[in-house]
């Protein structure tokens, strides 16, 4: 983010009238517990890589409600035309510091459906007003991290460079893609906004206009080498993209003989299988073997494994568009769902809401997740009850088939995912530098098996709930259906 | 945007590389004319509503580079581990204040393919380095009016408000998208700080949580009626939709009896169609007649098209993800090209860029774009060099098959759609209020003929070349193509 200001009202306003009633009843202080999850990997992946965790901590440590905000809250009207807040309301929210407990799964860590990446802990109206922030900044940097984390898969390491920020939502969709990209394994960024932020290294050259600019195309890459000659890749594709590799040798070889090295080429159109391997031809026979062949257009995964499927001669990978929108599925689509309440006598209630889908259905709790590993890697995670603590016989149980169960192998290491953010509204540890989050991905991907990491219908990792928080979930939702069914008959 | 402080370094480092070039060869205040344009209309659609302009101008008028800026850029390398700018160029930059002319079209017209939507004209170095935001900011907010015009029009004039904050990219792309939104049609939106900044109506009641946080549904509708009675709007899908149309029309009747009424209900989940149908029953036969019905999960213009063909009884449409993020395609591909270059002797020389694909072919000269109309509605748009003038013979000439022309009748009004909007690097004309954008997309879009704006394969708008710049541009390709071929044989 680019502001330390407060943004209390980056909120959906049921959020606040929700609050409002919470007030009003008397209710502002109970406690409740919040969990924040996508259902689904996305791009019909079988992971996602998380995200977004050190910019909600930002927003969350400047937290408050200004005057500005309650004068324009207190202008809100209802149906009847009359103040939809009341004063006291208002002075309320205006003195409000929060004092709430959060845990989050950190970035850079590898994360499945169902599983909380976030969880807050405290009165419910503080738990209610910061949803949607929550949701917004995690959902769209864990949706580009995990973009990223697959686009670099495709490049089998190779360097992935993000060229996103012209096709973003606005200045901070774009600072949100670079650094989520970078936490996904990007190798550096286009954006320099982004680079002065957050320390991502910058990339970049000549656009088509330099070339244009120019009578040719030879004087526009000589003109370019005598000013910078310590960062030429010559982007070769204004005119007659072959011709513009023959034209970038010309000066490759007066930068040799200045002492200075051609960086390479870039190829921003046509067929990229084809050019890429005609202009290594023409480079290498010029003995320019160190210049790459950076490929720009319209990339993704899909793109850029057909590319290496087609033997193409790409070493550095300009992604844009379809990394920093994720062109193929904008949304992550991540929830926020109340699991638990504590009640009149100092009780936690765990609390479900129902759906037509029994996927939908939300998990009951206080929620904390398991990680069991082996040497060979990760065996699966296991969602349970901090309050009900790990069932004995140490079972997960399938969300979608609960008749699927996994028992863990004794002796399997294990370790809790979510790790204290926020105590009593104030920061718990401080927020880990990007590097370390970019680090912790790499590492945890190389421990997904092959076959979860699979672009195309992955094998499912073995992610569910304890078994003795599916039993409790069972008996929730059939009296629940039980009340609705009574209810109805009595109508 | 919710800063006004300056976001120079909000662009690509090729721009800044670039401009270190033009600066080192004395070309840095060469005057050029760059212009922003689409190819093709977003969603497979036959119109785009433009949107973007005023937080463009926000950026414009803020631009600078401060300290921090220069300091950042000066620890930047090149291949050779030495520093990519000189201290020189910094000072420079560091220094530069805006003074080029911008003109564009204002927010909320309907524009078509190839017409430049903004035009910047001065110092090529400036021209350059205004392009990234310039594309950040009009590429995103025009594909979401877009689509919000889209979206509205399949309501057929029912109130669409906009719920997408929770999944759209970070503040800055909520924010930008309820005001593209808003200029495309939607009548509110549920993002607080949207209402707050821009003077956005603002909607919204309660989630499930609310529900699921007392005993049973029936308590939570009576506590939320208690205390907020003017905002009633039910969400009934916690547990058993139709069984909570029946708890929210008992509610609604103790309002009646309090001298309120109840706004409605919300659907967010299940067969819309079945569901509305049936609720609207309900609520009719206890004589809540006003009580809307307002459905919300996962919409677009198709769902909503659909749900209107089978008589759904839904009078409010909230629409969340799909639009905020432009779901089917998530980025305009809006793109900035150099029209022409100011040459040693004064004389504006036109320049154009090949491309494999025609259409891809750049539009050489300083752009204009003239709309012919009727009282009947809008006729055609022609692209024409302001420096050429239109070619005596009226005659468009399509971008696609140059063989299809129009000639326009005599007779036919027009008028001119780039717009003054900074001279000299300064604000020449007041930025709008929202609201006449707005209208302006209303009134706009009434002139377009049905065909046009159908959502499956829309009739082609004609929009095209003045001809006499079209034959201008036909000889700049042959001679482009004959100098890259006779270049390439003298390799």
């Amino acid at each position: 983010m680019i502001t330390r200001s407060s943004l209390a009202l980056l909120t959906d306003l049921y959020q606040l009238t929700m609050a409002n009633g919470y007030w009003r009843l008397g209710r502002s202080e109970q406690e409740a517990a919040f969990h924040l999850f996508f259902r689904e990997p996305p791009f019909g992946g079988g992971y996602a890589v998380v995200a977004g965790l050190a910019p909600a901590v930002e927003f969350l440590e400047a937290f408050s409600f200004d005057r500005s905000d309650i004068e324009y809250l207190s202008t809100l009207t209802g149906n009847d035309k009359q103040p939809l807040f009341e004063r006291d309301f208002l002075d309320y929210l205006g003195n409000l510091t929060l004092s709430c407990d959060i845990d989050a799964i950190p970035e850079g860590t590898v994360a499945f459906g169902h599983e909380p990446l976030v969880r807050v802990r405290g009165p419910i109206l503080q738990c209610q007003i910061l949803e949607t922030a929550l949701l917004n900044v995690i959902n769209f940097q864990t949706l580009i991290a995990t973009k990223a984390a697959r686009i670099c898969a495709a490049t089998r390491g190779e360097p992935v460079l993000e060229f996103g920020l012209r096709r973003t939502q606005g200045i901070d969709g774009g600072l949100a893609a670079s650094r989520a990209a970078y936490i996904g394994g990007c190798a550096a960024t286009s954006n320099v906004l982004a680079g002065k932020h957050f320390g991502i290294p910058v990339r970049g050259t000549h656009a088509h206009s330099w070339v244009m600019s120019f009578e040719t195309e030879a004087e526009a890459f000589a003109g370019y080498a005598e000013v910078m000659p310590n960062n030429c890749v010559f982007l070769v594709d204004t005119y007659d993209t072959l011709q513009g590799v023959h034209r970038a040798v010309e000066v490759g070889k007066q930068l040799r003989d200045r002492g200075y090295k051609l960086g390479g080429i870039r190829l921003d159109s046509g067929d990229l299988a084809y050019l890429s391997v005609e202009a290594r031809k023409i480079l290498d026979a010029a003995g320019l073997t160190d210049a790459v062949i950076v490929a720009s257009n319209d990339l993704d995964e899909r793109i850029i494994e057909s590319l290496k499927a087609q033997d193409a001669k790409i070493s550095v990978w300009g992604v844009g568009t379809r990394l920093a929108t994720a062109f193929e599925q904008p949304a992550l689509g991540g929830v926020y769902k109340l699991g638990a309440l504590r009640d009149a006598g100092g009780d936690w209630q765990p609390k479900v809401k129902l759906s037509e889908q029994a996927v939908k259905t939300s998990i009951p709790g206080i929620l904390q997740v398991r990680r069991f590993e082996t040497s060979d890697g990760l065996v699966g995670d296991m969602i349970y009850d901090e309050t009900m603590g790990v069932d004995g016989r140490s079972t997960i149980v399938d969300m979608k088939d609960s008749t699927r169960r996994k028992v863990v192998p004794a002796g399997t290491s294990s370790s809790d995912l979510l790790q204290p953010v926020i105590r009593g509204g104030k920061l718990f540890a401080q927020p880990e530098e990007l590097s370390v989050a970019r680090a912790r991905a790499q590492s945890e991907l190389e421990k997904v098996h092959p076959s979860i990491r699979r672009f195309l219908h992955p094998h499912e990792y073995p992610v569910g709930i304890d078994v003795g928080l599916h039993e409790l979930r069972d008996r929730m939702i059939h009296d629940a259906r039980e009340r609705s069914w009574t209810a109805r008959e009595a109508t």
